[in-house]
């Protein structure tokens, strides 16, 4: 058995994590940590976790973590998941990090969008946990870096077409929706239920901090500088991101052809699925699960093509994607824990 | 491995059963019936259940389903499951049937609130699939008839203080709201998106046909008639039954000694999860999961007892339940494919 | 024009009256105070309003408010309201107070629920402004205290049946469902999307603050002492409360003939309406409306008869039923600015 | 006073007609159509609407309209539009029609994408009704095609930027989001509220019958030929479209001062509001209410303009613009009964 402990275990994510790990045959949950619900049983804190865990909640303790634990999952707010971290690691901790801080490459952009970086010696050997397109240095990494949801979305949605190098340079345009979980478990009135519930808008309009993350993937796999139009909206859903992607193409396929060129690129991946022609994503077959689904349609009238993908934020997004970087880097079967289906309706 | 046949499959509740069971170590799906789907992939009809599954729909017949298949689970409405229930015991199939058609033992209450039963003989054989109060009885069914999912939160909630003798006659009322999967999957106006959302309502006020299957299982662990106010309401949720039951107490107890004997009516139940003193259930903690929650207030002031019960409509009210039943029939681990947690929120 | 001011403006109460008076021809709004919003444009904290009012909050203060204002609508919460009504009084100003503050007749009731009564000198004055019940008091009031929501549909639902002496003396059960902008604008996690959304649960069992707000009215039109139990839930949905209340009656009546009876007691009464047998109220007919909607079943096996009311909390549950008791007050037509009909969808 | 009859009158458009209808103090409503609630009450078909209205829903008839009504709203599907329409103009009725009959100028355009078309010689006489654009026309129109309510939030979104000749011309992206009024009231599967909530998807990608109406607009007012990518959404939202149109710029500009030219080109638009910078448009703002909110974002990363728009499609996008297109056509307050603000929440 692994011992897991999970810093931040009362945020949207860290609940889902626990869920997740119940069912894992292979790991123990031997800590979660909280500062405002310290001491209280998690399954009091979340009565949904009532019969399948009994643990207190404790604070954050580098000492305690390493005493009883073996991999820490970080579910911690960017910048108080670095000021941990490196502690983490020294103390012989494997980690798995939810937050933002381990994510660019690049120091000067991460500082650029966020903050200053405390640990910028540690940015060249996280490694990005997108296994899909980086699965062998997972398995090799000490400190993973649990991508954002949206550039996961992102991500999943436009490397096929980028690695054939199909797209114009300065084409694409990210449509993405996410339900209201992204907006984490704070206590703000723009995440009340009056607020939200039936509403819609637009919100970090050319200015979110998940630019340049999907800007610095999107780059990688196509082997060149892409810059991306990307807007996020606040769905009134709890769960699920909707990235509608449009990319310029080159020369103009068929929607046949691409749908080909997508089930090639991902041939074995167990939790992408490219829907059959007609077949568009929804976030509700997702939700709750760690699927990507995939669906394209190209528009000869335009001479674009629009690739949608669907995740589950909180497991694809968040807390699924962690476990599966977890499971690879832990020499197991990638999907354990993590097969079941998308409850519908 | 046990095979296994959906009869009326893409209903909600049969996309529900196919969820469990895929997940399920002894299960093989064999037969998916549909009539509107026949001929179609399960997986296109709901691409939630894509990458686990590849089955395609065919007609429902007697004769198919029980050349590939040791059990069925019929999941067709009341009336249409009657039809063809009696010549699926007779090829030798056990049944677990998921609609009202056997659930009442007295053939003349059935006519009275449904229509003339054409199989009144098997009334007296079949089980009435409630694990924590008739778990010895479906270990032996040949046929079992899986509770309503109002009734399942009724008797759930109402047993301990019934089988205790602690309420007065004639004081009983169960207020009970329902997610709107509870109407089915039939293209009706007042299903309707618009019609549902931003509005709740009362439906069938004295006149809901799961009255008598309540009154027949409380009357049944009462040891005397019980008659019952059961209002039924419509929740803009998907999932979800949470019933407010008041019953009226012979003589006053305090909140934390009805609890006390509630935890000891139910202690060893893994899916009943009765809340400390101030923590009351709500649907969203049992969404997708096999879990009844149960908590109580006493209220001096008016001598009632107030009880409140939360499952699943499609889980514990239906295809978890179900698969509770079956995993006793078959002598399985009760909780097999069934422990998972709601993914919360 | 009589000059209007609000305080506590920036309320889900403070802006639906905003809404509501923005469309009076009487009224010109003079003065909106808020403590968290003081010196914003009030069309910036509410978009929803622009392009009807240009006005900037300011600081609570009873000389500034009587400088501007012939009356105020005091939408506070409870005890904020009682340190500046007596001042605002004292100011030659007429009072709407939305809060609970002046509705019980017997401070030492308020002090029970509430906390000490800082004006129990002015509870004798105050009249409690239910139109449908109180209208001539109301005609003369200098102080009026609005109703609670969850009171207002109960007192309407039950009047009928009270008032002609129908019902069993301890038979009352009132099972109530709010929107979720009952509970306030305040960043509160369990008022959060995600934590209501898709959920459902009862609170305040036994021990909510209305129960005898309720009392104190169904007992004044009963004659006699009256006991309810209630029981308030959240549903998930932005506005609407739909009371389901069970009095077991004296002796049984037709469902034709106690609509009779009600369609009597509320003739000329624009704002009720009773529906007509076997139409019953919805949540989302009454949105945005002042209107109250009825609905009544007679159930002769239990001997009950079953009353649901639905109401907009925020209008005929608060801002609209003060507008009404404010138009009376000023002796104009009890209609004006609040004959619009829900929006349905 | 007009007399005015809405044929379709039990669809989702036709119910918001009446709403806006019975507040109207020109108006008196002679006439409802329905062939599924021939012979019905309104107000039992939309109980919403009892207290105000009280009239039986006939059959569609030419004869019987012309003979009560002089004016006719047209609610009707495409296709059945046309089938009565020239006998309406016929009988010297007006029309306004809210189908999509007679929006395109061009048959062979309408054939390409609906179906031929019975009545071409009158779309030289329709007129376009979108005020802000051509008000002058649609005073002296006879017919009037109401707009769509994607074209609607897409022409209000871009015509400014289009008539400064500020676009590049193959780079319009318009991202849209509708609610599920959007796809009307019939019962089909795909609009039941377990499909539609908690889920998100696109639909008709690249192949949406609004598209050429789109085209149409923004050509004639950039005056030249524009092709766009258009991609609606469902929302689990009741109202409300939001559109996210991106635009390459030909040079780049400041928000600043593309929110200035915004507000001058829409100066004295009652029903156009134009957000402050950082405030953008959400469909809870506008819900229920006439009003298109504007919001804009520059951004010279990618050189786009991101352009915002949200209406409620109901009404801005569908019984509001008639409403509006028939007060401007009679020679009435443009805003009359079209003035009541959005509720918020």
């Amino acid at each position: 058995m692994i011992r897991v402990g999970i810093a931040g275990a009362t945020g949207y994510t860290g609940v889902e994590l626990i869920r997740l790990l119940v069912d894992h045959p292979e790991v123990e949950i031997t800590a979660l940590t909280s500062q405002q619900y310290a001491g209280q049983k998690i399954q009091n804190v979340f009565p949904s976790l009532a019969g399948r865990i009994d643990l207190a909640c404790t604070p954050l303790s580098v000492e305690s973590l390493s005493a009883v634990a073996d991999v820490v999952f970080t579910a911690l707010p960017h910048q108080s998941a670095m000021e941990v971290i490196p502690d983490l690691l020294q103390s012989g901790l494997k980690v798995v990090d939810l937050s933002a801080d381990y994510r660019l490459r690049d120091a000067a952009v991460y500082e650029q969008w966020y903050q200053p970086h405390t640990s910028p010696e540690l940015l060249a050997e996280a490694v990005y946990g997108l296994p899909e397109l980086y699965r062998e240095a997972i398995a090799e990494a000490r400190l993973i870096a649990n991508p954002g949801c949206y550039p996961t979305s992102a991500a999943l949605a436009m490397a096929p077409l980028l690695k054939n190098d199909l797209v114009d340079q300065a084409s694409l345009v990210i449509d993405s929706k996410s339900g209201t979980s992204g907006a984490g478990r704070g206590a703000k009135t723009g995440s009340l239920f009056c607020e939200v519930n039936e509403g819609f808008k637009a919100y970090g309009v050319a200015g979110h901090r998940h630019t340049p993350e999907i800007e610095q993937t999107l780059s990688q796999v196509a082997g060149r500088e892409m810059t991306v139009s990307f807007t996020p909206h606040l769905l009134p859903v709890n769960r699920g991101i909707l990235s509608t992607c449009y990319a310029g193409l080159k020369q103009m396929m068929t929607t046949s052809s691409l749908l080909d060129l997508y089930r090639e690129f991902y041939a074995g991946e167990f939790f992408v699925r490219v829907g059959d022609e007609g077949i568009l994503p929804n976030v509700n077959n997702v939700r709750g699960s760690n699927f990507c689904d995939l669906g394209l349609v190209a528009d000869p009238r335009t001479g674009r093509c629009i690739v949608i993908a669907a995740i589950d934020n909180l497991v694809k997004g968040a807390a699924g994607q962690a476990v599966q970087n977890f499971n690879i880097q832990a020499g197991l079967d990638e999907t354990t824990a993590l097969k079941s289906l998308a409850g519908f309706p």
